[in-house]
């Protein structure tokens, strides 16, 4: 999608330098815009660590391309086999949530397991990222195909008057690598011509919805209001929301869905007022291992400061402030399991289902 | 309650100077302390409207207090019985949603009205103010007596293991004038040695949980966690939330809870988790005129600088950072109603009730 009118994906390959990867910088937006160049695996591991990249597709995309890193600085040698194992493991520990992390670094793996030579398990490597990375795009693209009915629906059903659609955190084009999940059909939607505007979470504690989908929409001309996350009970009881779509970070297979914290109190009110709840994902991000997401998923814990201070523009540069007395203790959890019975349906690359694990299965 | 280990109230008269009322100014907590003078009606308004002071009970005292600083600056004419009307509508616009604030308006015109001369009209509004402060004192210290058996019940079951209370907002007693509303049992729990923990919701967009409620039980020694609004859902589908508490600053008389904005998106969570959800509330705060509280309750606006904006403690002094794109549009509401059937119980200085219509009116 664009930044101030030109084309981007979220990674590449840096031009005429094919052992280094590029990166947008997303812990500095919406205020400033860098690129980042990744040149080992240790790039890879702190860009997802540290956010710089996020969003479990990108996440996954990053992986691969850190084994790719982290192969061309290995040489032959008898421990190779465990050396990669090691980067897998090492990688794999830098988000414990994402499932397309694990997803990527799995594929990896079993691509370059046969090749003979370094060499060629490098360039094999390189290779796979590349296919995931277009893979991607392309669910996401399919993503929205399938998902823009939905909202066309709700617009022929209100004759051409807008379509409210609230989203929470960042599952666009950022968090993947083009498109997004989540905003793939409201982009779709948005060039078609149908009317939309997008009610935006803030997204405490990160802010990923004012930092990353308001600039998102704002650099695409989307009509967008950014709100507190306290704000989508009442407007959904207002008759201000038709719809909600979000992404997710991992769903079992029986459809519980875990999307960052707060979307499950979302799925309530939505329950609460007959609005239907989309979670627009691609299949890798569902966990065919888990029948229980409640009970199965794994909550990742964060850092306290993450709470305690908040990072903002000020004098022309990022600030951070304390919002809080200082030793008050803070709770930080990233993600939440919305019950798929809360869940209107899934939105994927192969189609649109109801979350139930029959229906989920058949688009396996 | 204390600060610093000094016994406060949020508003009383300045020593050796009653022309003068003296307030906390909560705009700084928790960074600064501060004590403000109020000298005129008009710096009544803008403590009220500007919130140096908040919090339904607190803000009834504050326009009672300066109803009593107008008089002082009206002289016997003609018009004064207009003038005093028009002091009361005047305050009554700086916070539309409060009903205490027109309880006590209505309040000290009624007490003023058969005085014979301006003098004695300025010595009943201040008489009315005084009284209208002890009354919000006792009552809160009443709520939290009413309040505790709930407490103590669930301290009972666990056998003495720890309560956890999650509570939104500051309905503590710097909402109040001691003690607090939906603190007031916390406090009185925590004095009579029951074991217990408070999940502070940090309240976005003005964080007056992470600001005011973390501050008040940091300086009351109670064991405490700060979490984004976002989190509560998550807590409590993981058992770790055994009731809610929270305050209001308009209840309908069928017993729509109107309260800050987020109140109800916890109400559902707790409803969908079968965790008690109480709303501790003076009766002044029940506004009898009103059956609905979802279609007849006014929702305020409020600046989108409060979204876009937030302030924090930065270089040794408050600071304010830009927390989005400069342009995209925000939507600020201050409150919404949690439906009467999301609300296990209102604690109320006369006692606890149910929320239907006939419970409540017999509290009356």
């Amino acid at each position: 999608m664009k930044i101030s009118g030109k084309h981007y994906h979220t990674i590449w390959e840096k031009e005429n330098d094919p052992k280094t990867v590029q990166i947008i910088d997303q812990r500095l937006l919406p205020f400033e815009f860098k690129i980042q160049d990744l040149k080992t695996i240790q790039d890879s591991f702190t860009a997802i660590k540290e956010m710089w990249v996020r969003g479990a597709p990108l996440i996954g995309v990053t992986a691969a391309y850190g084994m790719y890193l982290g192969l061309l600085s290995l040489k032959e040698n008898a421990n190779l086999k465990n050396q990669i194992i090691d980067h897998a493991k090492y990688l794999e520990s830098s988000r414990p949530t994402a499932v397309n992390l694990k997803f990527a670094l799995d594929l990896v793996l079993e691509k370059i397991s046969c090749a003979k030579s370094i060499k060629e398990k490098t360039e094999l490597a390189f290779e796979t990222a590349n296919k995931l990375k277009a893979d991607e795009i392309e669910n996401c693209r399919l993503i929205g195909e399938n998902g823009f009915p939905l909202i066309e629906k709700i617009s022929a059903a209100k004759r051409g008057e807008t379509v409210n659609i609230l989203t929470h955190c960042n599952a666009g084009w950022l968090a993947c690598v083009d498109y997004g999940t989540a905003t793939a059909p409201i982009y779709l939607a948005h060039e078609k011509g149908i009317k939309i505007h997008v009610w935006v979470d803030e997204t405490r504690p990160r802010n990923q919805g004012a930092r990353l989908t308001a600039y998102e929409l704002e650099q695409e001309g989307i009509p967008h209001t950014v709100i507190a996350d306290n704000t989508g009970g009442l407007l959904m009881q207002k008759g201000m929301v038709d719809m909600v779509i979000v992404g997710s970070d991992r769903t079992s297979a029986n459809g519980d869905v875990a999307n960052k914290i707060g979307t499950y109190l979302k799925a309530l009110a939505a329950t609460d007022n007959n609005i239907p709840f989309y979670v627009a994902l691609p299949l890798s991000t569902i966990d065919w291992n888990i029948n229980d997401g409640i009970k199965e998923i794994p909550i990742e814990q964060r850092s306290e400061d993450e709470v305690k201070y908040i990072e903002g523009w000020h004098d022309n540069k990022i600030t951070q402030v304390r919002l809080m007395p200082e030793n008050s203790p803070v709770a930080n959890y990233g993600f939440d399991v919305t019950p798929a019975k809360y869940v209107t349906a899934l939105i994927t690359e192969k189609g649109v289902c109801e979350t139930n694990e029959e229906e989920i299965n058949n688009l396996r």
